[in-house]
């Protein structure tokens, strides 16, 4: 199915992901009893609330993971920065983060960098690890631009918001996001997360138009459900996030399934 | 597989589910221009916290859904709870929110007159609905014991967080959360909900300890992840939920895969 | 000056105000050294946002004190209440409070009272003392009707915003603010505090309209900033600031320096 | 009563003041009718929180004002910055706010340049004027080094906090900052705040030792109270101001009334 594999791009560029845990999380909300679910709910919405406008601020993409375990992308946050959210949050919140930084051609190998540094800075539930930050030598290196597609689903206020129960919108558009991310990932080592409404962002290494149609199929086909997506490139995941935003308004106005600076090279 | 279906337990209990809309939420995010990415994860974030804030008031459960539609069980919330949090809403942030309300046999059947009484208030992108609360006129009935199952992945941080790459480890739980919800909303009319971390809350009708037995085999198989759960009942999903964490700790002590006040009528 | 004592009046009703404090907080800000000042302003400023948030779902008002003293006057909040605000506060904070409550014919002696309750639970800055909640054994009695006066500056944007340095607006709010609080504290045993704007707050006994109009003129003479006044009175302290507000509206529209139900017996 | 006049100082640095205000907000609070008074107290404190995290970004401290009308202290804020928090507003609150900046030889005079720019961009109360930013075409100029003193009374908690009644420490510590605060605008062109608990800070010109010796001794004979502070000079208000809370520091535990760089030149 995939016609333009990824190799065919000379990958001249890496991307930075950091994935920020809470330390020993786990233990913390049942000690000394379990806190109080909806007090957990609000803790985990906060501080990811307050993370996104933080990695805002360095021009990136925050996404928020499994809560405890977010990440971001952001090409241009420093180390400085980093223990700046540390101490922001540790003045904050009742607990602590760690953060391990990767940088990588791909985004799932700079995450993947980036969690094998955390690990190897101690275990999620870990007592004794408190604040890790861990880099890696390999930083500062130049880091490029970065590729955003932000997907749609076709009409969904119509087909599904505006018909059906809440429950089934939500495993609808769960799944897509599902084999969404699951394909992506697997075929284009790139990071797509699930962002509210029915929208999902992906953060992508330099890949061709044809990658987004092919995902685009893929989960027409695995969940009948129909995707558009915009494209965007840029030096920062903000910029890059931005012009796949307007590309995806240009789908909405036009019909366009694809429509961003993805199809320019395409041109070539 | 189910041996034990729903219909062997005479149903005499109702659950209340609402259903949070924001009002004309994808209009405004592209108004006059798309807003920023990382603003629009703030203010959906900001608005869950406060919305767990509120349900928590009331004894409920709430889910932070799409973002854009939230849900919660909160059997004792009443109209001027609602009201309130919509005052606070328009007082607090730059949107407004709808609300249905819905009261039935089980939580899914609850939660699509929820969504039935909003859909006929108007459309989610209706820029003439604002504010919308619906609640019909079978309130107040009687509403009953919750059930609420807490499942969380038996050595989570030992098998994934501590080894796999970020991503992957969010993509595994996130298949596990998705394969379970579908089955638990399939066969036993229930709505579950990753909660972050590892952990899935399914807000059930009055099922049998084999219920939760069946839906653990089920992600298993479908998934290669095993769950294990706390059962918990009480008048308000907080108290049942509040029982169903004991109940899951007693599983992390003990090795057993479920545990809880479900298992009782079992012993008959 | 006062030609209508207090003692004129039958008290048949109480007051009940609560005094939070942050446990320790004075070392805590300095320890290991001292944190980010901008930290501190946004954990004092977010605390009180939910302090606020809190006491208005009992009904009553709360006033940001020192920040790491708050106060409020809630007739209808209960111990229970009270726990559940500590148990966020600590499950969302770095900090945890402690609370004194006090029960009393006017404000100021029922702060007076909270104040010597949680004096006796332990210093301020006693590592120790954790969460006291004291509450006393005259409660819960019969709490009466609340009045308040909600006072503000005769055209403040005219005379003022629009025309002088922010900090001289700010000096002679402050002074205006202090001169008021003090004389009330004073002659009436009331609270008043500043709440934003030009706006001022007081929580008073049952006073007559000749004591407002006391204090307006002795604010006038010592600062020669006019204000008005709105008068309302009600079970809780938000259904009399809620009629408060009303009034104030009465007199921008009106030019009257007084209104409000607080007339009503001068008509006997 | 001062013997070392500020223009024995030769001045040669600037400092940037920026008055923050929110648009049209007297109005919007009573529009339709009074708002609830809880929740404007929560906007307001909410905001000023942000507004604290956003000045800290910049290396600046920002002080709450009257709310409606805050502002900050940050040499080195660009306007890109302004607009970015006026865009963070406009996506996550009900209101919008404008923006005026000052740069001059003292603070007082920086804020006062400030007032006059947003005055002249439209009244506080006019419906039409929206997220103005007016900054002046004397910016970008040089910005020197920020002299902050942070001041506290001797023993609050053993001779107030643990003692009185919360009204009449706070009504004796509102009184000491009125004094203090007055006296340093009216001498020393300095911004003089309370900042929570027995806290207050003043932005100051290059003023010597002697002025600060002579603010504490104006307060003590004013109102009985007495200060100490700790003195520290910075390219930033939040590098100078953490200086200022070391030397404060030093009194504590040295019993030292003034501590701190500003000494320095007093020994040439």
């Amino acid at each position: 199915m995939i016609t333009d594999p990824l190799v065919h791009y000379p990958v001249t560029t890496a991307t930075q992901v950091a994935l920020i845990q809470i330390d020993d999380y786990g233990p913390w909300t049942v000690t000394p009893e379990p806190r109080r679910e909806m007090d957990l709910q609000y803790l985990q919405a906060s501080l990811f609330a307050d993370f996104a406008a933080f990695v805002d601020g360095a021009g990136g993409y925050a996404f928020y993971g499994r809560f405890d375990n977010m990440y971001a992308v952001g090409n241009e946050i420093d180390p400085a920065d980093f223990e700046r959210f540390q101490r922001r949050v540790r003045n904050r919140y009742p607990v602590t983060v760690s953060i391990g930084v990767g940088l990588a051609e791909s985004p799932v190998e700079a995450l993947g960098e980036a969690s094998e540094r955390l690990q190897a800075a101690g275990s999620a539930q870990d007592g004794n690890r408190r604040e890790a930050l861990v880099i890696g030598d390999d930083e500062p290196a130049d880091t490029g631009m970065v590729t955003v597609g932000h997907f749609d689903v076709v009409d969904v206020t119509g087909s599904l918001t505006d018909r059906e129960n809440a429950i089934d919108v939500s495993l609808a558009i769960r799944r897509a996001t599902l084999e969404l991310a699951t394909y992506l990932r697997t075929e284009y080592d790139s990071l797509a997360h699930f962002v509210g409404g029915d929208n999902i962002i992906a953060i992508c290494p330099d890949i061709p138009p044809q990658a987004f149609d092919n995902a685009i199929e893929h989960v027409r086909v695995e969940t009948d459900i129909e995707l558009q997506v915009g494209i965007g490139r840029g030096p920062t995941a903000q910029a890059a996030g931005e012009q796949a935003k307007e590309a995806l308004e240009q789908c909405r106005a036009t019909g366009a399934r694809i429509h961003g600076d993805g199809q320019l090279p395409a041109d070539d």
